[in-house]
């Protein structure tokens, strides 16, 4: 028995778009298996105007849609809830490149486009789209959006939000905004495309984005500081923001317990230091507009005062792309190899770079205190205020222990975040994982504001719901 | 007789800050003398929680409020309406400075603050806050953010909008939000920030921002090109880019006819060319993270190479900051020598940067074509694709002649923009003066979804009434 929506869904997209049971699963749980959720059926239209009949007709049987990229989030914001009355609404099918205007510096692409080719067809017309992070071989655009992701060139390009010039967005009533415009000035009214930015599927459905594009980096260079302290972090952080200015596009901070983890659990990785004793390490990337000698001059001038005034204790320029990468490839495995160790508590927050060290220190030792024996991998976009702060068993106990102090301990870490004016999700979103967190610290006046825009834009409650909103 | 809220507001802010008859007057003229509204007071809160207190207030008795600062906007949106049932609000004396927070680069200013005093502040600690515009010496923060203002540092730092991190709101009914979060990555709920930023007072009072700062340049250097046509200034643009990437912080085109107007009217003012016969003319600025030698080293580089591929035609580079100031000082003449020539039609259009030379060409053609003998003062920061796109009256004609002009002028030069996917207001906004251009070019649903906003988080509607929303 067929119900009247299945029916009209496969009539408008064709049955082998309209996937239930078995086909229907790999769509129902999030990659890191927080939620199992459900729905009566997932829906791949292949256009905005599919979306958009989608919707309509959606409405019209008041049922409620989780739109869903690449399913690569953090916070489970992609998959349904376990009622299953709904439908889930994958955009894989819009996966293509509209437009390329490399005289307007913008690309055009559809929200099902994988971040990674979009980085690639930039690169094709001979431009950069910096948007970069762990998941770009399969997250995809309209996620990246609707999650405004971060990642690693935050320092220099700023988020998501600060790559798109423009949106293409289904409303829960099935009307299409037609606002792909590439601009970099327009002061015509409210700005609606940030509002959907961030929005995680809860305004609207993102379907496709004209995304800025820079010119490509003459030359890369890598090098790896060890530093005595997390107050040096901060002040070589300043020492390199005023040497490399808009040059500067990766400052990425990791304790040492991180990067020992990392080469004693992948025995082929090395660290470019005889010992990795330093409490605190920092990977810097410089993009020069030049050459890979000015970039290299460049970077050994302002590493040579930053060793000379004692701000970092070594330092290690790497030479070659090779040597480049596997700087990266440490910094880039610290959370497979966190995954080997065990289950571990992880926090994506930020706070005022001013902020970093205070919070660091004090909320080790309270952690210590409360509960002994836990071990702390601390790394993150030092940069962006970014830290991603995890907390892992104490070496004689089990996953099981860890999990029964999960609460007192993350209200202890998040407590001390918002205590310092920070966010306790930096680049991760909320989903359906941190909304009771999101009540917890979030200003009565700022949840009311949040709730009448969504019941400004979304009357029925159909988009995304148990998602975002507490 | 005076009615209960002004013996109420006089009780609350003392009788010297709510002003009414010939003391009221210089508040309620915008400076361009577009609009001559009326009030029943001007009310001068020196706090937020008064700004709080004044707006329950208003509240309570249903009266309608317009914020304002400066008073510098081209488009009367910080005047109140002809009605005079209103309160205007001045954010003038909220004007501290309350934090600067160099390890975060940031600095955190009540909305009555002059810009200059904010670059002032700024550079005092040895920081750059780089919005840059005409009006710096009298608009203050909380007009440029309500609008959000661009200027000529754009094409490097982004509008007021991608220069501030926190926001302190009043909204209608007294509430306070107190968002002056200083985050370079914050992505817990909807972007409330932005929907303030460029709402021009119609969804909140902004009391206070918290903004980011920049390292100083080490040095500037700036040069004047000639150009052959205006298809040649799109691919010095590009050249520019690559060449100089973050470190290009200006790029400005002006016409011949706008630089001879400027040399003709201002007789100690001097182009460094020995004729001004060039239909076109660009000022390059860049701002290097080195030395000075190293700047005019890389211009050199640059402009060189544009010479030889015949993109420019001259380039004068200046040697001295004197020579720069002159360069600049050409550019920003343009305005006031415009008027002395008279009146002139104002269009304030962007367009993506790759449409610029048709649009420019096609609609100067159909300009002459419909209106004969009109003259053409186009410039603008063409890296942002922001054209001023100024019609003058014919060499024979009176102001009478091109006032009759204006409708269908208008028109035709908008209709073109909306054409090639530009927005009619690219830096200035709404206002009172374009509200019925909105009307004309913003589509249904982006209508329908701001005045959903404007009712769910002002729905009193006392908020600015007239400004913006058609």
């Amino acid at each position: 028995m067929t119900d009247a929506l299945t029916q009209d869904l496969r009539a408008l997209l064709g049955a082998a778009h309209v996937l239930t049971g078995e086909d229907a699963q790999p769509y129902l749980t999030d990659w890191r298996k927080l939620v199992q959720g459900n729905a009566r059926l997932v829906a791949r239209p292949g256009t905005t105007d599919d979306v958009a009949a989608v919707m309509r007709l959606c409405a019209a049987h008041g049922v409620p849609v989780t739109p869903q990229g690449g399913n690569t989030g953090q916070v489970a914001g992609g998959v349904p809830g376990a009622e299953g009355d709904g439908v889930l609404l994958s955009l894989a099918r819009l996966n293509r490149v509209r437009a390329i205007d490399t005289d307007n510096d913008t690309i055009t692409v559809e929200a099902g486009c994988v971040l990674q080719s979009v980085q690639q067809a930039a690169e094709a017309a001979g431009r950069l789209f910096p948007l970069s992070l762990g998941a770009e071989g399969s997250c995809m655009i309209g996620g990246n959006l609707g999650t405004n992701a971060g990642g690693t060139q935050v320092l220099r390009y700023g988020n998501a939000r600060e790559l798109c010039l423009g949106l293409e967005v289904v409303l829960a009533d099935g009307e299409i905004w037609h606002g792909l415009r590439g601009l970099r000035k327009d002061n015509s009214g409210y700005d609606l495309r940030d509002l959907f930015i961030g929005s995680e599927g809860t305004l609207g459905i993102i379907t496709a984005a004209t995304l800025k594009l820079f010119p490509l980096p003459a030359a890369r260079c890598t090098a790896l500081a060890a530093l005595g302290s997390i107050h040096d972090a901060a002040r070589f952080l300043a020492r390199c923001r005023a040497g490399f200015h808009a040059t500067l596009t990766g400052f990425e901070l990791m304790s040492g317990a991180c990067l020992r983890l990392v080469v004693e659990t992948y025995s082929q990785q090395r660290a470019p230091f005889a010992t990795l004793d330093a409490p605190w390490y920092v990977l810097v990337e410089i993009s020069d507009a030049e050459d890979e000698p000015h970039a290299l001059a460049r970077l050994e001038a302002v590493l040579g005062a930053a060793l000379e005034a004692g701000e970092i204790a070594d330092v290690a320029i790497a030479q070659s792309t090779a040597q480049a990468d596997a700087l990266w490839h440490l910094r880039e495995s610290i959370t497979l190899a966190l995954a080997e160790d065990g289950k571990c508590l992880k926090h994506d927050v930020s706070l005022p770079v001013s902020a970093v060290p205070h919070f660091v220190e004090s909320t080790d030792a309270a952690l210590q205190q409360h509960f002994p024996g836990v071990r702390n991998f601390t790394f993150g976009h030092l940069g962006d205020g970014n830290l991603h702060y995890n907390v892992a068993r104490p070496e004689a106990a089990d996953d099981a222990t860890l999990h029964a102090m999960q609460p007192g301990l993350s209200n202890l870490v998040h407590d001390a975040v918002h205590g310092l004016g920070g966010s306790i999700s930096a680049e991760q979103g909320i989903g359906r994982v941190r909304t009771a967190d999101l009540a917890r610290y979030k200003q009565p006046v700022e949840l009311r504001l949040m709730r009448a825009i969504k019941q400004a834009i979304d009357p029925g409650g159909l988009l995304n719901p148990g998602v975002l909103l507490p």
